[in-house]
Formats: structure tokens, sequence, C-alpha cells
């Protein structure tokens, strides 16, 4: 069965969602070759994509600083640093808003990790006061985990106010910033993080099949024996880079070489801060047009990052999503749906290799397609 | 940094190694769009996917049989079985004489879950008298697992004749058949298997990014609740397929696009028949050429798959494998190293998109390497 059953289209369809997301054409190109896994020259690459990704976080290893790619897709990353680093006595404080920070508590309820949740509204940020008191009754707590931009709402947390928090008590603090880190500048060093995972197929505009840890080499190093599986063990993945380059276990290779070809491409355009503008000037066609439209954005702005964003179902009519969803994918344009537990939102990306223009192109797309639907 | 760091060269170097590994153009090419994961094209094909992986097994979902993607490597599917299908109290035999059964030594070691391990020789099968023994022995054993073909040494073990001893003391019998299935006819009924791991980029010919398990349907729900990882919560992973046709995470979409391209080129050759053929006209090109030139399999030839081959370094001679290596890939040949703890080996496999023809030049090239060699 093709993507396009019948006849294939001439374009891809574009992708508002927060990942997998639009390409470039030159990105998936570099995956028209098949590159051995144990060979010195993608060894080479592996390597230079490491070494890239910490200096894309202002990060060096003369510091302290490393990056580990690990297989799976950003969920089993963050679950790698739970699987690995977590001690058997451990204890997490999960900061939680949205679906994203849930799993991590997921996560933690597989492990039999021991955690406390700290739960906010779908619509307010994580709450650092809560985090003090929190830390201030349980000295057992260990580590301290929450999400950046919680992709459920777009929502931004104040990684910054609870890592603060965070360290003044001594706690590991774990950052999941799988769909801001590329797309928004992150001071990881100011905001005290010890672990962040991102992955491939977000703002660094790769495809997915790989996640990345960028963690202090003394917080790794001091997990040895704490790995609750294999796969997942993020010390060991480092202990084979730094043995002879290769991975553990089989690569995505040719994930790792549109990768390699994301990373100069994002050099190209100017590193991130000029990717957060043009995102930026994404997210703002975006909202100035849904407006005229009549859509309310789900979140007070002052929250929201410039990354997805959740609007409310039409307040005053009927609104039948499965059919926007689906005349607007007959238009070309793939939106997600919403993911909130108490209220009907839907949901529109826009990062990827997405333009103003193409955001204009969506919003005409959508004026249409609410014309036909008002006329039943 | 580029794989070829000077000029790129027109053609890659062949892959002669057990995966990644070489695969044809359309194969690749089929990366080059971006899919919406959680889109009806997209899951309808992932569907479709499942349904042909059964079918390819000569299995059905009638019959009770499932087959289910993981994402990661071949090695995250092994797991994702023992993390997911073993009840808490369980206890697992594991049949070993490689570095793949040794793998699964490690799984369960790091999960901390009881297991024996029967091992034999590197040059010996897994041994179904052992494995008798080993059963009527302790009662409280609940698992059994052996790799098919042992990619250490090309070893094929009887996994016939252990499942009959498995299945006769009513234990689950968990088979690692990365580097044959695809390749090999394997009747999984006739073996009593109920859980069979491979993945993408062995004998289907796909790129690597993700694994799949075909599996009893009742054996894998019986485990509900036992997941020590939500990542690879096997269970939780068919749960989402059936639920709403979606991976839970994020799927690497292009390398199953890739995965569809690949089962379609395998019906078109004529199926796992027709390509089992191919590779053991590989496989006898490759012992015959081998032979002349002085090289002598580790294995003995009646316990040797048609996958991936051990030679021995020459016996009477000193034999520097870095340079011999170094200069096949100089002309265009990647050959893989050794694994065996014992003897000195290297190794090369005759599976990917590859053609007695193309063992032919490889053969030439190790020819005028031992010239070259030879001559100091």
């Amino acid at each position: 069965m093709h993507l396009t059953p019948e006849i294939p289209a001439a374009r891809d369809k574009l992708l508002f969602t927060p990942g997998p997301l639009t390409t470039s054409q030159t990105v998936k190109q570099a995956m028209l070759r098949d590159a051995g896994s144990w060979h010195t020259d993608f060894n080479a690459l592996v390597a230079d994509v490491r070494t890239r990704l910490l200096s894309l976080a202002g990060l060096t290893r003369e510091q302290g600083w490393e990056a580990i790619l690990m297989q799976g897709s950003g969920t089993f990353g963050v679950e790698s640093v739970f699987q690995t680093c977590v001690p058997p006595e451990g204890r997490v404080v999960v900061l939680a808003n949205g679906a994203y920070g849930e799993r991590m508590v997921q996560m933690l309820k597989h492990a039999k990790i021991a955690h406390h949740v700290l739960r906010t509204a779908e619509d307010a940020p994580a709450d650092a006061a809560a985090l003090e008191n929190c830390l201030a009754e349980d000295a057992a707590v260990t580590h301290v985990a929450v999400v950046h931009c919680e992709t459920t709402t777009g929502l931004l947390n104040p990684i910054e106010r609870l890592g603060r928090v965070a360290k003044r008590h001594g706690k590991t603090y774990v950052v999941d910033a799988m769909s801001s880190f590329g797309g928004m500048p992150i001071d990881i060093e100011a905001c005290g993080i010890d672990f962040l995972i991102s992955s491939a197929n977000k703002c660094i505009e790769g495809v997915p099949g790989f996640s990345f840890v960028l963690c202090r080499r003394d917080a790794l190093l001091a997990t040895e024996g704490w790995a609750r599986s294999l796969s997942l063990d993020l010390l060991g993945q480092l202990k084979a880079f730094e043995k002879d380059g290769k991975f553990r276990y089989t690569p995505p290779t040719h994930v790792i070489l549109a990768f390699d070809q994301a990373l100069r491409e994002l050099d190209l355009e100017g590193g991130v801060p000029a990717r957060n503008e043009r995102y930026r000037r994404n997210h703002a066609t975006l909202l100035a047009g849904m407006d005229r439209l009549g859509f309310k954005p789900y979140l007070n702005p002052s929250l929201q990052a410039p990354i997805i964003t959740a609007f409310l179902h039409p307040a005053n009519a009927p609104f039948d999503f499965d059919r926007f969803y689906t005349e607007l994918s007959r238009r070309g344009f793939i939106i997600y749906p919403g993911k909130l537990t108490q209220v009907d939102t839907f949901r529109i990306a826009n990062v990827g290799r997405l333009f103003p223009a193409d955001i204009d192109q969506l919003l005409e797309a959508i004026g249409s397609v609410l014309s036909q639907m008002s006329h039943g």
C-alpha cells in the first residue's frame, strides 16, 4: 500500500505537527547512502555530530559535558535517563502539567522508581514554590524532572527558576527539551541542568529515529551499576563511544546522515537565534491569522512557546474537528488533534522547514474549509 | 564532516556486513517523503506492514498471531520481550554460544530477572539434552531463549529441537531470529515459538531504525502489568496499534516507508524461498573463492548459515587484519571484524542487495590485497 493509495501526489502534504515534521529535500537526500555502522568514516561522523550538539548548546567537553545519542524516539531518551541515572533508593519529583509530564510519571511507575508528582493545571506553569516545599519536606528526593515546552499545549515551563530551587537543595535536574532544543535558546548551565533530552526530528529538523542527551559527565559517571535496562543504559552507550567510537547496538545510520545534514543547514540558517526568529515569525503569522478567523488560543500568551499552539474549538457554533482535519488534509495541510483532558482543542505547530508564506497558505485553507463547513 | 571527507565517491562502498547492509536505491528513495506520524495514510501503511510481516512468516491474526514494531535496534526488540513478558517471579534459561546469546544474559542481569545460562562452545550448537536436564531439574523456569543464527560466527542453532523440549515442559519460547528471518524459511509454529524477534535492516533489506516481534497474541496479553519499561512495553505498543492505529511514541517514519518498499521488493524477488536461494548462491560463491585464496571457515559447514561466515586468520603467515580491512575499504568493500573470544577471525556477510557478481568482485579485491600484503 502506498502512502497515497491511488496516484501519488507531486508534493508531500505540509506537516503542521510537532515532529516528525516537514524537512528539507536535502536532509532527506542525505539518506540515499548506505554507511557501514562500524566503519571509521561513520564513526568519525558520529563523533562530529556529538561535538556539534554540545557546541549548539554552548557547552564543551572540556567543561565537563557530553552528548550521547540514543536509538528510538524522544521517549526512549527521557526514559534512558531515569532507567540509568536514578539510584536504587532514589526518588524523583516530577512537575507535570500535560501529557509529557505524565509520561515521565508512567516511566517511573514502570521502573518502580519512587516519586512525587507536583501537578499544576494544564494552563498553568510548574510551581517553583511547591517544588521548594516538597524538597524542604522530603530530603530523600534525589532528582527533579520537568518538561520545558509541554507539547500538549505549547506551554513553557520556568526551567531556570525551577533549576535554582533544585540546585539549592543539591538535586540532579532533568529537563525534557524535546520540542524546544535548537528552536529556542536555552542556557543549560544557568538553568542548572544536569541532563537535557531532545530528539532528531524536532527543532533541528532531522528525521525521526534517535534522541540525544546532553549531560554533565560526572553526573553520568556516578551512575555505574544502576542501569535497569541494557538498551537504555546511557552510561554503557557513552562508554562504547569512548572505547572505539562505535554505537553499542545498530544505529539508524540513514537517520544520522540526515541529522548531520540538518545540523549543517541549521548553521547555514544562522544557528539557534535565526531559527528561533523564523519560528517566532511563523507563530506570530499563525496567531494573527487564526484570530482573524475567530480562533482563540487555549493558553495565556505569556506562557506560550512559539513552537506549537493549542486552539479552542469555536465557542458559539458546533465544530466537527474530524471534518475540519480531513478537509485540510485534502488541501495538503496536516494539523494535529488536541490532547487536553478537559477542553476541546486542536493543535497547529509552526516548526520544521516552514516559512510565514506556508502559514499564510494554511490560513487560507482554513478559511476556505470554515466557509465550506458553514454551508453544511 | 562528510562520510567521505574529501571528494564524495560516485558509489557507496558495498557492505559485506550483517546489517546495516547494502540496500537497493529504490528502498532508500522511499525515504524522500515526510509522512505525518499520526495521519491516516501512514497508519494504514503501518497496519499493512504488520499484516505482511505475519504473512511472510506464514501466520495470520485469525490463528492468534501478532506482529508488533518496536523503535530502536534489534537489541531493543529482544529486550522488549524480556522486559515485558517475564513475570516478576519468572526465570529464563538462555542457551548461549556467542555474543548475541551473551547479550540476552546482560539484558536479564540489568532487569534483575532470574536466569540460568546453558553455554556451549562458540563452534558448537545449543544443547537440547542440557536444556531437557535443566527444565527437568528446575520447575521454576518460565522462559527459554536462544539466538537462531548467532551472528558472532554464523552458527545456526537447532531451534526446532530446542522448541520441542521447551514446549514439552510448557515453557514460553523466545527466539532471536535477527539475522535469519526473511532470508531463511522458519516454521514458527512447528518450532513452538511464542516470541520471534527480527529487525528492519537484516534479510528483509530495509534500513535500520526499528525491530519487530512476531508473537502469540494470548502469550502477550497474559503479560498485563509486568512491563518494567514504558518505552519497551510490548503489550502497550500492541494496545496502541489496536486502539487507533498509531504508534504510542514517534515512529521512524522514513525508515518505515523504506521497509514498506523493501517488503515489496522481497515479494518481487519471489519471497523468502527466492531470497534464500540468492543468499545460498552468494555464500557458495564466497566459500569456494575464499578456499581458493587459502582461507578456512571457523565453523564446521554443517553448522553454518548462508548469512555471515567467520574466517580464520591464515595459519602459516602473520596477518595484519587492520591493513587487510583498510585496503579492502579503499577498493570499495567493507568487511566485518571478528567477535570471537578465543580465536582470531574476521567475518564476511553475504546478505543485502548483493549478488554472486558482487562476491566475485570482493574475491578479486581480496586476492589483490593479499598479493600486495605478501610483497610487504
